[in-house]
């Protein structure tokens, strides 16, 4: 395992295709999905050079938040599947690293056991459902366990058709498995934004809005007063055809204009990835496939490796660029790939 | 089947070659005909979050007939060569899902036949023979058989060179082919914009130019008192290096302006390739190939199957789009993929 | 054999590969090569519609001569080693169907048997010697031959490293080979624009300058009295990595601006190829290898079929355009594919 | 052995996987590794017509150095890998061929032995090591040994994560090969442009900084007095991501403008490729995979070939592009290939 691909590989050949279609694959044609990785290569790094690089970290702060890594773990659900512990095993790989984990709200292991696994950074991804007060129960039983911000998906009114699943048959959720918290009938195509001050009103934690992918939607996210603008098309699994989180991360940067944090996810395998959304304006990236891989693999040690690699990656891609911390990492260490 | 492509493989698999190389192949290199399919991964969709898409409706109006979807049934001959039923079989199942069929000049059913499959909307696409009497008796028989719309094909003053029926010895028409009206040698090369002064005074239903690909045709056509523009390759069937319908498609609807309706084919595979054809200015999308995939592989079933497939996609995107309806989808909704 | 791919394929089939490789074969890693090929797919024609096509001729006149069609037999070297005849047979089918044949100062026939196999536009391309007495000679013998232009190549002063032959052992000329007027050890690296004014004067026929790749060369070409300036890379035989004939033809029409006649050779295979050229400012287009191709499989026959399907998709291509002469081919009927 | 690419397979089947690796492999998921290479595909030479080119030199001056050509071999480690001699076949071909040779600080020779091998135009890259005591000395043993020049690396604060080496364990250095003078762990990360100024102090010979991609470091480099810029990615083996040497060669030439001299390295196989390199601003290139197949395969012999292959390629290539030495080749003499 010398990479984040054997680790994709490895889980190709070890986790079942009618469960592992799910976590590998997208919506339709999978454009989107393919576009996602594809992405990186249209960017190039620009290093500098004579620059004393002795002294290197990967450390950053997220919406208040110490992480070890501008890279953190993106909300995938129901981690059971891919490994006993679930997302025990990913949150304990998580606090020991520092890393920043996102649980989502189709977890299969309750707040309380994730709590249970060691302290470190962690936010919630929520869902908001049909039903509003579920809704608002959630929010503040993640307040409660902890979490430090919320992250709002905006991008599931409805679900992606993703055809490998239905080739493969693969339910959603699995009849026998347990779910604490919702499932995906639930979720509501009703949400606008005005539902974003109802939830600003009642959630005092920082609001992160994920699954924008438009300058006009990163502006209203800012209006409507978003903490975070989360740049992602939910892992090519929704729309397909959209641009890939890289692709959408400039023109939101753009129009956000520092006024609040910027994150974008979709196709990171490498630490170059990582400082190639630094540089195009993210505060942090996130991965959720890179890391599903290591836990089917290896469980908590497999994630726990898998953020070892990347971090090892960044700080050698971070000294290599001439610079000393994610802050360092501007507009100018990067350009397009000539075509 | 679980999208058209699976059709697509169906069909090849199913269909004698040597007549499904009519219904499949293009002409010359087929640089077009793949240019048609491959047009579409150029753009990319944009979509907006946050909008209440808890009723999402695919339905539309197309010179005033209404329609279940802004994507409808392009004109392709012979049938019967696909199905036993033929034109009855494609008509049935478009009544039934409420889709716009465009029957052929050169269908094997006749318009009796056509109209008694059921009350559905319905156009007939006119090629002018050489024999002006006979084409003015098909204007004439259309409109009576309750055609709402005349579309009158102006790319093929010849036939294209299909090099895939040369090597498989495709006869065109087949010698045991009945065919009610005419065959493709009866078409005239010399028709031109004053001719289609004559067919407007002829004939009191809407007409339809189709196989425009320049902005300035779609000028004249405006110009000479066009109901709507059909930007068009033919499949890639005739001139092989023109532009896929997709690509010229912004021109024509800019040079258009709102003046008259616009509509494009080619290459339609999937509701996201409609969604785009909306963005980039269509107020309809039509495919053939894919129809007649689903025509050969399981008949009138086919077809129903494949009309809901492609407006259950359509009607998934427009929610994920965040737009209600096919009148939601604006320029504003795509961007090109970068290269 | 449907098209000119099918010759190409035969031909490799049947030539010996030792002496395939040299007619094939390009220079270096034959990037040029596939260039040439690959130029066509970059541009689109823009066809217009509700034209009067039923009369369409693909004749035109070139330097004074009148041709059946705006596509030349470019010359190529030592016909007979792919057919007894040689550049007989390619003079009998080029005279019958009315095309112009350029003969190379490498024939392996004479003059005087060429002027035999009929009459027909012919033109003769000159290598400059060493030997400048020699150069004059072939000039003279040329023009009394009955040739209508002097074809000058000016992209020769070295031969280029062509790695096929070199892997083969293919001998350049073969030593049971009768050359009667040159072999290219022969060609002088010391040709310069001066040069031309004294073959100028020495010269009554149109001087056509082949080889040029640049608006500088034209330009220069123009103001040294070129009569015709010839858009070529030598098949990509010389210099490998320069542009396509293609690509370079719009510069070098610009630079001319009508001052000279314009033609251009390379990658041409079908019609649609010819008629690009046309559009972006060529007067005829010119194929070596694909005359090759056919000569090899079928001699005299080959040729003259070849010629037919090429004029035939000519005059296809141009009614399908909207024009019913070369003439009529202009700027507006491209545009570049997009990317 | 008709080209380089012949070496480069040549070499493959012959060396032992586990230490090829290291000669051939690159970082990361090596994009800049095969990027190197495809970079020149993408600019076209424009060759110039009707100039005697019956005398053509290769032949240059390199910072006061006269050279037999523009290409010089790059510094490459331990090349008592790949043959038993080592640097001294590769010094004694270059030394008989007047080609610059230039000597990594990882040489597995000493400079008396390369000295030895012949005189030759020459020059020592330098790895400033954590002991600045010990890099001292390597300079002034470098001036001693008669070295004309000092080309210090400042791209490699720390080595690049090379995966093959990892996946075959390779170790570097080998245990059991002999480094005179230092290994790869021993360098400083702490270089910065004041220690240039420091060297600057102590070394009279001119001074080449190896490892710029960016303008602005170009412009620092001759704003602190380095007699020339080196453009390098490191063959591709220190971060990946970054731009091919000849993609960034433009904006540093740019940025230089005429200050100091200019090289790049990267992906060079062919004659064509020095003459891209000159046209876009470059004094000379250097290649070090191209000569390190060479070596592996045939030695000193294999060097020596090479040296000829490539240095007839460029004469070949000057006089084709109508150019009579290297200082003709200028930007008009190469443009972008159309996408």
């Amino acid at each position: 395992m010398i990479n984040l691909a054997d680790y994709l590989e490895a889980a190709r050949e070890k986790v079942a295709p009618e469960v592992w279609c799910y976590f590998e694959g997208g919506a339709g044609d999978e454009v989107t999905l393919r576009g996602n990785v594809a992405a990186y290569e249209r960017w190039q790094l620009r290093p500098r050079m004579l620059v004393d690089v002795s002294a290197v970290t990967t450390a950053t702060t997220l919406l208040g938040t110490p992480v070890a890594s501008p890279l953190g773990i993106a909300p995938f659900a129901m981690q059971r599947l891919l490994d006993p512990e679930g997302e025990l095993a990913t949150a304990r790989a998580a606090a020991a690293a520092g890393a920043l984990m996102c649980v989502s709200t189709l977890t299969t292991r309750t707040h309380a056991e994730i709590v249970a696994a060691g302290a470190g950074p962690r936010w919630f991804q929520l869902y908001v459902l049909k039903d509003r007060q579920r809704t608002l129960d959630h929010m503040h039983e993640a307040r409660e366990a902890g979490y430090s911000a919320l992250v709002l998906t905006v991008d599931a009114p409805f679900i992606g058709r993703r055809e490998r699943d239905l080739r493969l048959g693969f339910q959603n959720p699995p009849p026998d498995l347990d779910l604490p918290y919702a499932n995906l009938f639930e979720m509501t195509p009703e949400l606008t934004w005005r539902d974003l001050e109802w939830i600003r009103a009642e959630m005092p934690l920082p609001i992160v809005l994920k699954g924008i992918l438009t300058r006009e939607d990163a502006t209203l996210a800012v209006e409507h007063g978003a903490d975070a603008v989360w740049v992602s098309n939910h892992g090519g699994r929704q729309l397909d055809g959209v641009a890939a989180g890289l692709e959408a991360l400039p023109e939101v940067a753009e129009a956000v204009a520092g006024r609040c944090e910027v994150y974008v996810d979709g196709g990171i395998r490498r630490g170059t990835d990582v400082l190639k959304a630094l540089a195009l304006g993210a505060d942090a990236a996130f991965a959720a496939r890179a890391f599903a891989c290591a836990l089917a693999v290896d469980g908590e040690s497999g994630v726990a490796h898998a953020l070892s690699l990347l971090r090892e990656e960044i700080a050698l891609g971070l000294g290599l660029l001439g610079c000393t911390s994610p802050a360092d990492v501007t507009r100018a260490h990067i350009q397009p790939t000539p075509a």
